[in-house]
């Protein structure tokens, strides 16, 4: 296997028209395919019918306080549904409020209640002046697009294998009060995949920043979504913190978005109480509380952290050999070559593959002209701006897993075709 | 009977000893009844558990165009539910967007996109200064306080039998560019039950607001919730602004709170195409969509305006008994006494009773002793303070039937018990 960059310019072309062929024989084929968002295949979706069954006409409707869960109040959520989302995010149930179908949104509301009436006592961030929010990079486009519509200036924080730079983190926050929140997928990160280590969870704990209304958001999105026998384990940010009096500066998110059914699951955010009282305030004219029925409904079908590992593990089963699938193709058609890197994640929903400086966006609308979607180049980058033009997030979960061969295959060849353009350019 | 203020002071003493006898003696029945909020009881919550059960681990999850519900997408809603809620609302399918469980969430998420981003193109509410809201008073406690909430002066327009003082709302939004919005409830208003003439809706739809980001909040949160058999008829809003050009000036909201469940039904709002790509653009970073299968759910109820109407039929028959109950004893034990009027809404939830002025704080505080909660006095005024401490919001939904009537009993008994100690006060 020869590496693209010692190729000659001949053998780059004679590859490149070799290349060319294969993909218009791939194109017409018709493929139609979207691996762009991670999302959940419809074998996924079928592990939750139950759940559908578990809430029905004969049901009492009770809580386990008596709370009729058809009626207005209880705006925290359910004990039971705070008691397995504090489990699920490492906190005690009173330390959690449960939202609707969405933590993204509370997290939006987060950055909005902060926005116009602040938070620990500070002025609300719009009379601030102009701010920042840190965005360690490879990562999540939604979280990075929500401060940036709330005109942050976004702060891209370089993302290692054991989690943000720390050292960029710590001299950041520490001088700069204008920074006031950094953006974090701590287990099997969007999309690298990798896992926060000990030392940075530790070093997050003991941040000493300058702007006392700086928070970490702690987006554990794929807490229990494992794809082998040998998790990641992850610190516990809320223990840590709390070991150095820090137990304002985090802000803790998850959902079963990924659990139970995408658009229809439980989302749930975890704070010391005096956040979470900044947070009650504004939910308090918000909302009228959650939908506690699909609480009652979850609860039913998941019951407890056991009912939810189980759960995960049929997830794993099924979308596991997808994951395979792809490093499988990876390894066959572009190991050696010189032109991509690719993680093997131990869970999470993404592979994250680095192709060729300066090949991601065409990598992407070769694969796009071919009928594969994939998330857009660059989106992983603060103002969908990647400085190398390299990162490209697949999401596997999607395409049934008789296609994600195919899909596989399409991206090596868009990747090489992309390589081989490049470096024809530069000869 | 004697007209409170037509009796001497020694028949004032006397009368205050016999009710102070009975007030005693009702304390001792230890009554525990909730009439503070306008919900439904349990008897109208049974109701919609056939709805539990049309949706199953046998739907097909499907909606009209293919969608697969219970995966991520469809921001606006589904189709056939944008076409239901505009029905309900009184616009096409095509300017309306679903939300999840709350339409207080909506006008919240509403008020406070304009806070930070701005409505029409002016610079967000949040840069322009001190800024004030119309609150048609007596009115909707939660309406005023998200304006509250978000540091807006509050001015009081007064309520007709016709709705707002138009005469006053054409004046101050004519002239006052800081005005940016106005709270209405037009059908069944909460608390006083009228219903806007067709005037009034013809006066709002050819306003000509000095602010072009000043909005009409017209929360239809009643607008097929009968007690009679001769419903009032509200204009339709949507139509009238259209004949002016207008269509930019309201925004509509319900929901099925008190149709389905009030903890999990179905909101939604109205808009034109322009106001409705702002609040899009707000979404599009706020959540991942609302719960399409809470949708499904109450389609497969629902499906149609025939069956709303077949379901409110059912409420009616449940919750009419109730305000006839409450009407009666009010009638027997406060006509003709010169100390209370009370309204005979065709629909909704409330009956707004106006005590003798300087008696509701009294009334309410007695009705609390004796075991019988109420909607605190002033709530129905911005800042909670009723200026002539007279209007007192009964929700007389919530009680059982049978005790209704008791709860009535000691209302009227706190009311002329409270008039005692007034005319006393004076003489």
């Amino acid at each position: 296997m020869l590496e693209f960059q010692k190729m000659s310019e001949k053998e780059l072309q004679s590859l490149k028209a070799e290349l060319t062929e294969k993909f218009e024989a791939c194109k017409a084929q018709g493929l139609k395919l979207n691996m762009a968002r991670g999302k959940p295949g419809a074998d996924q979706l079928a592990l939750s019918m139950g759940m559908l069954d578990a809430l029905n006409s004969k049901s009492d409707m009770k809580a386990s306080d008596g709370m009729d869960c058809r009626n207005y109040g209880e705006p925290d959520g359910l004990p039971e549904m705070r008691q397995l989302m504090g489990q699920l995010m490492g906190l005690p149930a009173e330390n959690v409020i449960v939202g609707g179908n969405s933590s993204l949104n509370m997290m939006f509301d987060t950055v909005s209640c902060a926005m116009t009436h602040g938070l620990a006592g500070e002025k609300p961030w719009c009379q601030q002046g102009k701010l920042k929010f840190l965005c360690p990079a490879p990562g999540y486009d939604r979280h990075f697009a929500v401060t940036e519509y709330f005109g942050f200036e976004l702060i891209t924080v370089p993302m290692l294998s054991t989690g943000p730079d720390m050292d960029v983190v710590e001299k950041l926050t520490g001088s700069d009060a204008s920074i006031k929140g950094i953006w974090c997928v701590p287990k099997y990160a969007n999309p690298t995949g990798i896992t926060f280590s000990d030392e940075t969870v530790r070093r997050f704990a003991a941040l000493k920043p300058a702007a006392p209304d700086f928070r970490i958001f702690w987006d554990n999105a794929y807490c229990v979504h494992e794809l082998t026998d040998t998790p990641d384990v992850l610190l516990n940010l809320w223990e840590e913190c709390r070991k150095n009096g820090n137990e304002d500066l985090p802000l803790f998110f998850a959902s079963t978005s990924k659990i139970t059914f995408p658009g229809a699951g439980i989302a749930a955010m975890g704070a010391s109480e005096k956040n979470l009282n900044t947070l009650r305030e504004h939910y308090k004219y918000q909302t009228i509380g959650p939908d506690k029925l699909n609480q009652l409904r979850h609860l039913s079908f998941l019951k407890n952290m056991d009912g939810i590992h189980a759960q995960m593990q049929k997830h794993r089963t099924l979308i596991a050999p997808k994951f395979e699938a792809v490093e499988k193709t990876f390894q066959e058609q572009l190991a050696g070559k010189g032109i991509a890197e690719w993680t093997k994640p131990n869970g999470g929903y993404f592979i994250s593959v680095d192709v060729l400086n300066g090949c991601a966006k065409r990598t992407v609308a070769l694969c796009k002209e071919a009928g594969v979607t994939l998330t857009g180049a660059g989106a992983t980058y603060p103002y969908k701006k990647d400085p190398n033009d390299s990162n490209i997030r697949v999401a596997p979960t999607y395409p049934p897993l008789a296609e994600i061969k195919a899909a596989a295959e399409l991206f090596c060849l868009c990747a090489q075709l992309a390589a081989c353009e490049k470096l024809l350019e530069k000869a």
